[in-house]
């Protein structure tokens, strides 16, 4: 390890410093990188060093912009009276991706979980009761985990008082799954939620 | 995916280029730079940017270098009647840890390969059998397998006649493995290179 010039090493411990990447990994994308035409490396550059001057939470919903709103929250065709309630901006996308949806979102960037650390405090819960003037329903659309499910249980005790539906995704067999193959609890909420045909 | 803000979407494209690096891999990693401390970023920013300006491979045997000769060439305790012939940069540092080599390295920059396209004429021979002279021991430090082997002959048939003698690494069973589990091969080949105690 000693051995590679100063400029190498530190772009190697500081791809090891990434999530999931080791140290062998590290040095396999250096080589990668200086091995190949410079621009990927330069164009990479670019966009780190300009991250986290350009790129900001949006002051509304927490999601991912440029300046102070987002572009769900610019976006003036979409439905403010509904929100969903996702845990990270990457589940707007999954929500998206179903284009099912026309309303507006709110990251509370994490779940409750005590084991982590984290309790309400720390997840934007405070900005979502801001927005909650005039909105019929708000959809949590948490992961059917324990953590998800205690977030949505707070988040509900919270949101009825003032006046809005409150909804969860439905939990069940996933599309084109197979029964003998399903978990006990994925086959108890199905049954328990079963609907007339 | 469409949502992504410019500066986000664009480091999220040219993460997913690195290898072993898909799209959902990349969005991670975005996040978790966008997430963490800035200096991360930026100073992965810095160092990418820098990268081909101040990293290349050293002139003399193709180990990265910082300026004209990298430090095992600068290094004038090191016996350069002894040359360790290796595929890669990272090999380097492989017999570099054992600490029992003090000669001087060549790095092919890849071996012999038919099926990708891969002559002799990509590696780094010339620059080899240019600095030949002197040289007592050449040792070919290439991986056992098809290519590792067919680099070794056509380096032996060229090395030969100029007066050194060409060595390769021992083929064998490796430490701390159990003959039981052992591949044929690397079972004949130990039996072939067996050893009088």
């Amino acid at each position: 390890m000693a051995s590679y010039p100063p400029a190498f090493q530190s772009l190697v411990e500081n791809l090891s410093r990434l999530p999931g990447v080791g140290l062998k990994s590290a040095q396999r994308l250096a080589f990668h990188l200086l091995k190949n035409d410079a621009s990927l490396a330069r164009n990479l550059g670019r966009d780190l060093g300009a991250l986290h001057d350009r790129v900001c939470l949006c002051a509304r919903c927490g999601y991912l912009a440029e300046g102070e709103l987002c572009g769900f929250c610019r976006d003036l065709r979409r439905d403010p009276k509904v929100i969903c309630v996702v845990e990270d901006p990457r589940d707007v996308d999954v929500i998206e991706a179903t284009s099912e949806f026309r309303g507006g979102y709110h990251v509370l960037l994490g779940v409750i979980s005590p084991l982590e650390g984290i309790g309400p405090g720390e997840l934007k819960i405070r900005e979502l009761l801001a927005r909650m003037e005039g909105v019929e329903e708000v959809i949590l659309a948490l992961d059917p985990d324990v953590e998800g499910d205690a977030t949505a249980l707070y988040l509900t005790r919270l949101l009825r008082p003032l006046g809005a539906k409150v909804t969860r995704l439905a939990s069940g067999l996933p599309q084109g799954s197979e029964l003998e193959y399903a978990d006990q609890v994925t086959v108890a909420r199905a049954l328990a939620a079963r609907r007339e045909l």
